[in-house]
């Protein structure tokens, strides 16, 4: 019998013009990576458990969604008290693609430059703007230890967001060793460096006094002090010589953030996060990562990659304009079928054409088909030429 | 460290030659469903796990990837000894597609002409051509109950594989009721009639005796005399008027097959089954399903769909030729990189630009890249015209 029923907790189903929009976007990124030598590749939705918690992936490893064990094995872990799942669903895109590398580097190009598209999914808790699952839209460059690649990723990326009608972003680039340093002549180092690195990651949020209040607590008020000092000045600071060639190259569209952190505790290099004015939270980011192909490989691999947060670019943008107008074609119940299919075919290099019984309120159905991005139609005639209106 | 590191059992990684004829093939194929006025949609890859075990599904119900309920929820539950799991991963699009119909009835058009394509998941014993995650390609109408439906399922997925290449294809059509009263003739009525049909789908493999002798053994003799007589005259059977008109229209692409079963329980009208002499099991399927979206909603809601084959699709036909050929741009180590990317952006309208660092073994570089697709190189010149090579 009738029930309430509904996608599961904080997923989402797509209607039909959301989801026009969506792919549409991310065919105009898609293309723009192609265009560039970038191959797509993919991954399953489920990798063995073990990856997906091997301390790569931070925080994230925690909101895995965990796929049971089945059959013999399912009993015996139950009876046993042990492992009860083998599986999880992939938390990003990034842990997959290394072990992607590792599992085919034999047949593989010695500079992979990958493109990957795909749901991924963390068990957080449901809230606005938080999903359980959603779309990550990344390039890599998997072989190339030369500044090349953050060249391709960012010159790329911009003209993905350009493709997409995404104006005014900007991307924001530090170097994980810089940071480091300057952590360092705070007088913090080694293990407690992360501690302060997330400080320093809530200057947005908490502002210069809130940064230095809080690694005040933490190292004592000499090191609070120096930060205050250093985050004061990083207005004037000189863009270092490791990122001047990318400044060089892109101007505008980048900016220099000393205090710029990424989250993942796998960076080893440039990072990046790219901002929008009218996006609270950043819209892509990523940087390079040179250790993580030889957790699974035994051997490193240097790798850079960046991420676009396609689900909040769909919200900054416009729909992109249908190439090819769509058409209501109504087919009465005494014409015959076949003559609609062969006026439709014919109209489709044009036109995308859709076909429905005229029913006795035809404003009504062309009402509800407009909205669904549908802008003229017209009556099958039963000999002659067809008489294509707009919707009024 | 180094370890024997794979995609999980049963599932696949996909190497950038193979993503790309599998993306081209769907494109192809939704390219020709979406100029018909189809629209896609999207479905979460979860559902809660009592959508996929409501009887729906057949066997599929069987090889559901179970997901764990999270934290306090699954704490208690392995106390109780209650049910571990909430959600799991979808094994059809079908089950889905009707959830969402009900969930969402309200702001979609009252005839929606829906295209899915996403990963499924079955928890199969692995072997050759069976995979645990593998795409399904579907289109469905819902909401129409006249045969309007039927021609445009046909007529979109002939055009599809004709877009894909697929050559010689041949849909095979029976009705279920049809279906239903040839068995009645039989002498098999009732809660009986879907064993006989179980038997009946064998009859590819094991032929006329061998389908009779097992209806046989289930239901006598006179049963079995009857079936072998029925068996032996199909090939002359008359098309029957229901299927008429998609016979006069669409003639040579469809077979009429008074003995095709189609697995799943929920089919009503029409089935079909698209075959292709080179191919052992069928290429795509579907048929009418009007009850399913019902037992959501609590009203009946008509609803017909054929399913595309994408992973025996793609063993059939050659790889389609990209609209834009691919070119490696090398670039030595003294040249400026915005130069590079200059020309690439300047050459992107009718190339593929990869851009590669010269290597000292340039030839071995571009005949691992010609594996890749990439048809022609270039050096970057330091001015002048560029000279575009194909690669020997």
């Amino acid at each position: 019998m009738a029930q309430q029923i509904n996608a599961p907790r904080g997923m989402r189903d797509f209607l039909p013009v959301e989801k026009a929009k969506r792919e549409k976007l991310i065919q105009l990124a898609k293309e723009q990576y192609l265009a560039r030598g970038f191959q797509e590749i993919e991954t399953p939705v489920l990798e063995d458990i073990s990856r997906l918690q091997s301390g790569q992936g931070g925080d994230n490893e925690k909101l895995v969604f965990k796929v049971q064990k089945r059959g013999e094995e399912f009993a015996q872990a139950l009876q046993d008290g042990s492992e009860l799942a083998d599986l999880g669903l992939r938390f990003d895109l990034t842990v997959p693609l290394t072990r992607y590398y590792a599992s085919n580097q034999g047949k593989l190009p010695r500079v992979l430059k990958a493109i990957q598209t795909g749901p991924v999914f963390r068990a957080e808790r449901p809230q606005k703007g938080r999903y359980r699952q959603f779309i990550q839209c990344d390039i890599d460059i998997i072989g190339d230890d030369s500044m090349l690649a953050e060249f391709e990723l960012i010159s790329a990326s911009l003209a993905a967001l350009e493709a997409m009608g995404v104006q005014g972003a900007k991307i924001r680039v530090n170097h994980r060793e810089l940071l480091t340093q300057s952590i360092a002549q705070l007088g913090v180092s080694g293990p407690d460096a992360l501690s302060a690195m997330i400080s320093i990651d809530k200057l947005d949020k908490v502002g210069i006094d809130g940064v230095s209040a809080e690694l005040g607590e933490k190292f004592g008020a000499e090191v609070a002090g120096k930060a205050s000092e250093w985050l004061s000045g990083i207005e004037k600071l000189e863009i270092p010589e490791v990122l001047r060639p990318l400044f060089d190259a892109f101007s505008d569209a980048l900016r220099y953030d000393p205090t710029l952190v990424r989250g993942m505790g796998y960076y080893t290099g440039t990072i990046f996060e790219i901002e929008h004015p009218d996006s609270s939270s950043s819209i892509g980011g990523g940087g390079r990562y040179d250790g993580m192909v030889g957790k699974w490989l035994g051997t490193d691999v240097p790798a850079v990659g960046i991420s676009l947060g396609i689900e909040r670019i769909v919200d900054l943008v416009a729909s992109p304009k249908d190439s090819t107008p769509g058409l209501v074609l109504l087919v009465s119940e005494d014409q015959p079928i076949e003559r609609a299919l062969e006026v439709q075919r014919s109209l489709i290099s044009s036109w995308r054409v859709r076909l429905d019984r005229k029913p006795k309120n035809v404003k009504a159905l062309l009402g509800e088909l407009s909205e669904q991005g549908f802008t003229h139609f017209a009556f099958l005639p039963d000999s002659g030429e067809l008489d294509i209106k707009p919707i009024a």
